[in-house]
């Protein structure tokens, strides 16, 4: 990409599609796809209704298509890495059970939580079910070097968690501890995904250390993006409610940063009217106007686009080639998906 | 012990204390409270107040004494060992933190459950992130071995408990049904701690298998005594109230039994009685009869002994130490600690 079609210029041009960035990768991800399915083969009949319904609610699979792209873009998609791709897309798949649990969300792109459509309790067991169905693959394939990075990488994510019930309603949260959140709870899965792709595909430390920091900020950078929609209203493609991530307690980018820009006055009333619940009684438009206006929409894009920029300076390591190309698609998809 | 010793006079004897159980592994098990305190040590300030919690209300660490002490009876215990024993009662607790949150329970050992102090949320998060960080630490101390034995044992344990949901309220279970579930949630645990710390301790294969046997056998032996507590009532050891088990609709070998071997109108009202819930409403001693009286007691204390005789007869591989004597005591604990 020129340096013209960096930054504003992004949005502009025609967005990519998940399936135009998984083309170099077609037939790992159906290998990906089958090996997957295999992993809710249980003797435990709940195990393969939850996850025939999971079939058809989490249907996006971002992240193992970023570990089968950094793999061919780094040499070749090798039978360690469709492995890996189905342990990524595990863990995260348990984090999405047991969170929508935790935030009594009752819906996930357009169809029922596990949490609604059964209950609490098969949620909680459930996730710790694709838990330890991960660590079972990797170790039956000795994979020990993808454990290093997952297991790192999931205690690290359980911390997020934890720490983002911790600063729930917290309307004085900074941009450093909001930052650190998303880089727990988002960034360090698809950073080592990516590291992962590039080890199973033999490529040199440098490389993988490239490529763990392109996940980085692609994680980053897709959690803004998501963060943002909450206000921006993309309703049709996240399948929940606008607003919902406040009504959660969660305190994110765009109102941290019109938080800070807003006069005194301002602050205190919107700060007043969120601590009230107020937007729940049909003042939500005040608080997406306010977040506007102040400039947090305009920040979190500047945000999302400047990560999605060094992600991207990150790919000169490895050589031009298809899979290089999708991983810049895959960029801009991660910030562009849904505006 | 002599045969005279073994069955029904084992009730006359002396019963062993957990701390006469630790006394030839003493110092070790103090570097083991202090590994473990270090788990909970972490910026979340959620994880240092849910540990503090924790420390008062899981006291018995009856998993990794039997780490302990089977890597002394093989050998010396290793900093691996010790390392070892924290991981096992890592995902022992958060095991337990998740268990409480799906049936509910206010209260274990007397104290407030996390879901109670806290809420389901916590419970949840707190699970995950002490499963996570004892792979963590399996990781960061390159302990491969010890994840293979674990990550199978903590899979297979989130498979009996999503069997034991499925099987819940059915009063056709078979004894084998039963004894699957306690396997996988009780035996595995302790069987995979028993291998892992003959493993550390340098144990032949013979003596690590022998050893991973009698951890089985000693697990489902106190799980079947601890479903038989539930008929018998020892409210004050469990710190939860009889019946409980029932009530969640937990279909346990005490009843099990009694309902084969009662004659076909008794079994017909109790099922009867069991489905409407009648033990609520102070029916609940004419479960207990019912139970006693047609062999459910009797049978579940003859099983829980012959495995704990299957359990000792494994330890004959071990040289004749203060610590295979104290393994002896550990499994006459394991059948005898609450009646």
């Amino acid at each position: 990409m020129t340096e013209a079609g960096k930054g504003q210029a992004r949005i502009q041009i025609e967005e990519p599609t998940l399936q135009t960035i998984r083309a170099p990768i077609s037939e790992a991800f159906e290998r990906f796809q089958d090996r997957l399915d295999e992993a809710f083969l249980c003797d435990v009949h709940l195990v393969g209704a939850v996850g025939a319904h999971l079939h058809r609610a989490f249907g996006k699979r971002f992240r193992p298509t970023l570990v089968l792209l950094t793999a061919q873009a780094c040499g070749t998609v090798s039978e360690e890495t469709i492995l890996g791709a189905v342990v990524v897309e595990l863990i995260h798949t348990a984090t999405l059970i047991h969170d929508d649990s935790v935030d009594k969300s009752l819906v996930r792109r357009g169809l029922p939580t596990v949490n609604s459509a059964w209950n609490n309790d098969v949620a909680i067991l459930m996730g710790d079910y694709l838990y330890s169905k991960a660590f079972s693959i990797l170790v039956r394939n000795r994979m020990y070097d993808a454990m290093d990075l997952l297991a790192e990488a999931t205690h690290r994510m359980s911390q997020g968690e934890l720490r983002q019930i911790e600063q729930k309603n917290r309307l004085d949260l900074s941009e450093a501890a909001y930052m650190r959140v998303i880089e727990e709870k988002t960034a360090c899965l698809m950073s080592a995904g990516c590291e992962l792709g590039a080890q199973t595909a033999g490529a040199s430390v440098e490389e993988r250390r490239a490529l763990g920091r392109f996940g980085r900020s692609v994680g980053l950078a897709f959690q803004i993006t998501d963060d943002l929609f909450d206000y921006l209203g993309a309703e049709n493609v996240m399948g929940k409610a606008m607003g919902s991530d406040l009504d959660g307690g969660k305190v994110t980018l765009p109102l941290i940063d019109a938080l800070r820009n807003a006069p005194e006055t301002a602050r205190r009333d919107m700060a007043e009217m969120i601590r009230n619940r107020e937007f729940r009684n049909g003042h939500w438009p005040d608080v997406v106007r306010f977040v506007t206006e102040h400039g947090g929409v305009h920040y979190s894009e500047a945000r999302s686009t400047e990560l999605a920029d060094h992600a991207e300076a990150e790919l000169a390591i490895v050589p031009d080639t298809a899979a290089r190309a999708a991983l810049a698609d895959a960029v801009r998809y991660a910030v562009t998906r849904c505006r």
